[in-house]
């Protein structure tokens, strides 16, 4: 894969998350995951098109899902997630595949994207076919995680 | 959403599955899902762009993974869905939708499609954002299931 199409993923992500929380992610490690991958239990799915092909697989821990859901919908507490927080996850994660696009198109690179899917379940693991995952973790307010596992085809 | 970009998805997938298994499957009820839904706990998840967007989650019984998988694998008798088994799911995912690609492109709707990921996991919920879903249930040997889920976001 080549890792000049990473940068935009993770500035894109950076930025939304900074827009939407007031509170900028540090970035982790960036690796890439060679095994098939558990993710964390809450996850959202984006397909993408173009020039380059693939799914991004954008998954929280649930106290990162709680804190980002409260501060979209203006502060208010939530101890469980409910269909209006899961809404503004989805959400979130169509404005950072949105702004990812962006700025992929700034770059010659032509993408489209899905709608997001929300993935929910216990042992829940995602299997990309044929595609190498890079995966970006960022940490919010010390233990919070978010991870951005991109997905792209092998090209020839 | 346009009923007349269902009958592509379930043209494909009954062809594809016939010539893969041998067995034409048969169509049941389809049905607009109006809830969030939980699907078998075997998915392939397929993302569409282009003229209709959206994904397309085809889930699978065991049994059904189990049978299609073993067709597909020369008739070797499977117990459990391994790499090897998982890998040929999908990739029946991926001729489902790259069939339904060339019959919708034949009723000139272009659309793209990402490759395929396969989710496993127990209690799964997947809930497309914004999106209206036809599902599409198919029957194989009597008991054995197959359930194409077409999401498609509403157009304003």
């Amino acid at each position: 894969m080549n890792v000049e199409y990473i940068n935009p993923f993770i500035e894109a992500s950076q930025s939304v998350i900074m827009m939407m929380t007031g509170v900028k992610p540090s970035l982790g490690k960036v690796y890439i995951k060679n095994s098939f991958f558990p993710s964390e239990n809450i996850a959202v799915i984006v397909g993408l098109t173009g020039k380059i092909r693939g799914q991004v697989i954008i998954s929280f821990s649930e106290n990162s899902a709680l804190m980002i859901a409260s501060a979209m919908m203006g502060g208010m507490p939530l101890t469980e997630l409910d269909e209006i927080s899961k809404s503004a996850i989805s959400e979130l994660a169509n404005m950072i595949m949105g702004n990812t696009a962006t700025l992929l198109a700034g770059r010659n690179i032509g993408i489209d994207i899905t709608p997001p899917s929300l993935v929910m379940g216990e042992k829940l693991v995602i299997t990309p076919t044929n595609m190498q995952t890079i995966s970006i973790p960022l940490i919010l307010n010390g233990d919070n995680t978010i991870e951005i596992d991109v997905s792209l085809e092998d090209k020839e």
